[in-house]
């Protein structure tokens, strides 16, 4: 994620990386190229050239259908970014949730509480990790028994096994004794929220936008813009290849945004910033069980953005 | 479901399969036929054709309400498309959880751990089958018993019969002692849930989009394309059939779309791959029940997709 | 629910019922009528009419707002349709886990659980002739003793009566000792849900469009199909008759089917199949209940579709 | 609310009550002079005045961004009208959740019975008064020991000190033993819904459109109107006055709808029927009471609207 | 948030204060006059110039989909600031339920009551200050013991800190045995979704609209509106600089709007009366503590506008 500060319009109006200019320079540069020809050809042979000249009215006609499809695009897109980021929100929320609780329900039994405390925070590296198709736990592993952390990145599916090894715990605390199974359903309750989270993540990384959606749009942006010199050299002259770069930029602009939001679990520049997430997580559940130590030892650093 | 890589355009612009090409062939072919007609008159009889020939307004006028009423046509479709796939997702979310509170709770139990594991792993499968009206269990059935089974599938509703044993088994569980009816019922949430998305996922393929809004949609489409020819002409000419072709492979393709993703639970191109989140759901719980006997053992097989 | 293959244009294309087509006949044929008087006087009386003519202009503006007017009460309705449909199916859903609580929970007394099943089921078929501002259990009601048919068709509001009834049966499992609290909150949960379906239901068939919303649209559309004449006759001459007839089956069309689908709780060729669900319902239910009886008995049915 | 059919057309397209006629009657009538004042002078000082005139090409890029804007704000006060319709719904479904609890686990305690139905009804009429800032009970009023009318009334926020009440006398059976923990939960969660309901509803009366966003519209409406004849009359003569009065009257409803409809609790026409959902409340719970105690004994009284 | 009769018309039509006039005066000035710079140039050298002058063709092309990307901006704008506002109302009704299970279930312990009251209020001032960067507890403080609004403040995260606060309250009432752990439970769920929440309102802060598509939104407008009066010019002559006003000031305007009210949580005129919030919670709850101790005594204050 590029952070920027959107009243001040000076500070990234030009600004290439994350604004999809590289992405899309190939096509546009292929439209005006061939404008430039369509140009030519109409100085040069007008007669000849003539009978391929189209009038505007099929592009007024197809423009609506193409300008709502392409909304209709960001607009699916930007949902699939936001539910993305309300995912990962609440998983922090829910790992909140169940370092609130652990600090509080787990206080007879501080091992079972520290090692609660360092899996949840796993358990988000792992969610992150896989969906990134890598296997790691991340700066979590340090903290904990390297044969758990050898067991959980080479499980099938780690996050799951970060999740049984929570699962473990806490009913382990509730055979001890140090719990009620009413208490356990409290812990419960919030793991089965992270499980719903990770797989919330997995579907949307797992399923894009239906192929045959995709491919339609593309090719009839395609016809669009190369039908648009044709269209308009009869009117604009010379400025058809600045009009048709207008055009052809902000379109294959906005359709390559819904690209490029659609997954926004990657490390591009409009992703969301993942490890920062998991950072975030794992300092509150840090400050849980310090604060659970010495309630009022004033901790003076910054203000953790979640 | 056809995976392809959304970035790179080349890779699938001119593909058949999956592009919905194919399905409206017939359609843009017989306007392009027609308008051919259309042109062929215009320039055979111009006299007597003329009467016939309308300005673009009218299509100007009807070109927002036809595109706006697309729009929504896709739009609403993709909602339920994007449904089904939630519901899909939060079934291997469920079963997951179910898996997870098995290999924890009823660790004092292995034989009915055993079984659940296995009647939670039938019940996607069942779900499955039942959404495309063929009675089976698929690969789970030859873990299953033999009787088992065979009275799963005459079942007026397998996916239910399922569900049934499955509360079953926590039932007995409960009765035996093995958990109380407060972690019966984390058991029982899930299996609620279960049932409910079995039901939305019959919601979708039981209800299409209401046939009053399909059959007036497709009626102005025709309307709007057929007449499409006899308001271009007079200005395009001979370019009149390419203007028809182009705009009626548009505005079909949009509408073949929303039919296509409406019901996402068969087995075209652009269908969920449902095959895949069972098998996903089978080796997940499998996971669990072989975790719970050997945790540290390490299985070096392949990421698991959800 | 006219069942309709949508992959087949022919199959429907012409169809009279259920598309609307008598409902705006009247309107229509005003509008054609209409613009035939307007034609005439086009050319009857040039000079004199030249005074009432108008350009395009104005509708082109005004064309775009009620486009989309039209699209957002479209949208508006189907939301309602669909909301209509997702509480019928979360009713099914509900009941079935009634059911299978049932099933599973009141083993112990056969008489209640019995009991508890024929009310689930008329629970659905009172709200479904509630809905229809009738007094009746349907079928269920032969299963049932008399006076308590009796008691729930003459109560104020006979499912809040039949909802009484099936609390008052689960309490009474509770007090005899069958199930203790904890599983009285499951059968509670689901008897919970049902009554908020019903609600849901009553709340969509109750409130219809806002008035204010519903008039100016239509005062908006009649303004702008009766002026539509007098802006095309001047470009479209004869072929005005045809335009106007296009656009107006187009535009009442959608309007009357915004209005078709917002109360998708009656008898219509276009509403939700009630009587099918209610039957759904009470298959589930018997087959649970039968199941409990004999759950290795092969029952050779249909498969019932929800 | 007004009640009106809506596949009837002629019994209300000529309304004047509740369609925003006389809420909109100045703007539009101002409108009027001034085109005329316009057309006037167009034919007045034809010479003078043609420096004055614009072409309608400025109205045609200007009139889909209004068009656009305009619906967003139609659909962002229908979805808070629609939102206010199901908060009022759900605080009647979970007032009848509670009768029905009611009825069913306090037959012990008739007197808390009695008294804990009188302040469930008592919610909702405080809650309406509340919404439309006055202080009172309601009929309900007259049921209840004066001196609980007088201090509910006098609170700071009286639904909550009613809701207060409630939660004391479910909590007070709890401690008879009437019930245990687990049933006073089930109580607990629909007082739960009952407070978030109000907070909803609050929420909704409080919070206008956001004040930016209300006044740049109709900044714009009124620029785009009052330089709309100046942009018409060279096409359009003397039916500039006409074009101007329709698009004038098409806009300026679509805008005051909005208003209309973004705070349904009043008393306005299109408000909601507020006293009949606390009436059908009050008298779903004297049903559940009167039931208890004759549960055969048959009411033959007409259906209650929900 | 600024107060407003939308009623009335006239009363804020021409305000300044919070309807983005001043923000994007700037934009607005520089596009004005190059149109003036335009315009002169195209009567001064009417020939030289006349080769950058445009056709409308390409900004009604254009228009459509620079239209609908900006209401789509609006939306999703407005879209958060609802959503920050429903988050901010859920809090008050989650602290007020808190309030009145405190009242009603710990009425045995006055001590714990009085303190899990206080924390609840400062658990919405420690959350708004959060959301503003700041560390306080708001007015609250001065009722707190000094030592733990020093370690409240000082904490990495103070909501977080006030959390863990309440749920050690809790607790400690659970182990004195005045709740069970049912009981517990009610507190714990609100306490969760009272974390839920304040992690939705960081959510909101913390993730703009992706860069991608502010600034690609930024550059089409810039060059449409830069490129305007190119288009305008030959038909408009000098109204050419009030055309490009009217519509660089309406699209500027709504760019503006999607910018100031997608974060609510500021201190802006648009933003929400979070210092309101705060106190509504606090006189709710300190309602509740003293209708605990004198129920019947009235309080004739105002009404508490939530």
């Amino acid at each position: 994620m590029i952070p920027y500060n959107p009243h001040r319009w000076t500070s990234h109006l030009f600004d290439v990386r994350g604004s999809m200019v590289q992405e899309i320079l190939g096509r546009v540069a292929v439209c005006v190229l061939w404008s430039t020809v369509v140009t030519m050809a109409h100085y040069r042979f007008p007669e000849w050239f003539r009978g391929f000249e189209f009038p505007a009215t099929g592009h007024t006609l197809l423009g609506v259908v193409v300008g709502l499809l392409l909304v209709f695009r960001t607009n699916s897109s930007y949902d699939r970014f936001w539910e993305g980021r309300k995912l990962w929100g609440s998983l922090i929320n829910e790992s909140r949730n169940l370092g609130r609780l652990n600090q509080s329900l787990l206080q007879s039994t501080p091992e079972i509480q520290q090692r609660l405390s360092l899996w949840t925070s796993a358990f988000s590296w792992a969610t992150m990790y896989r969906l990134r198709n890598e296997r790691s736990l991340g700066p979590i592993a340090q903290e904990l028994p390297p044969d758990d952390v050898h067991a959980a990145i080479s499980a099938l599916h780690p996050p799951m096994f970060v999740a049984g090894q929570m699962t473990n715990l806490v009913n382990e605390a509730h055979r001890a004794g140090h719990i009620d199974s009413i208490q356990q359903g409290f812990f419960d309750h919030n793991m089965t929220l992270l499980v719903d989270y990770l797989g919330g993540c997995e579907r949307i990384r797992n399923t894009p936008a239906p192929f045959a959606y995709t491919v339609h749009l593309r090719r009839v942006l395609m016809v669009y813009c190369f039908t648009l010199p044709l269209a308009l050299v009869n009117d604009f002259g010379w400025q058809t290849i600045v009009a048709t770069l207008i055009i052809a930029y902000t379109m294959f602009g906005i359709e390559e945004i819904g690209v490029e939001i659609e997954d926004p679990f990657g490390v591009d520049s409009n992703d969301l910033p993942l490890e920062d997430f998991c950072r975030t997580i794992q300092s509150n559940l840090a400050e849980f069980t310090s604060a659970q130590r010495s309630a009022t030892e004033p901790v003076h650093g910054p203000l953790i953005q979640n």
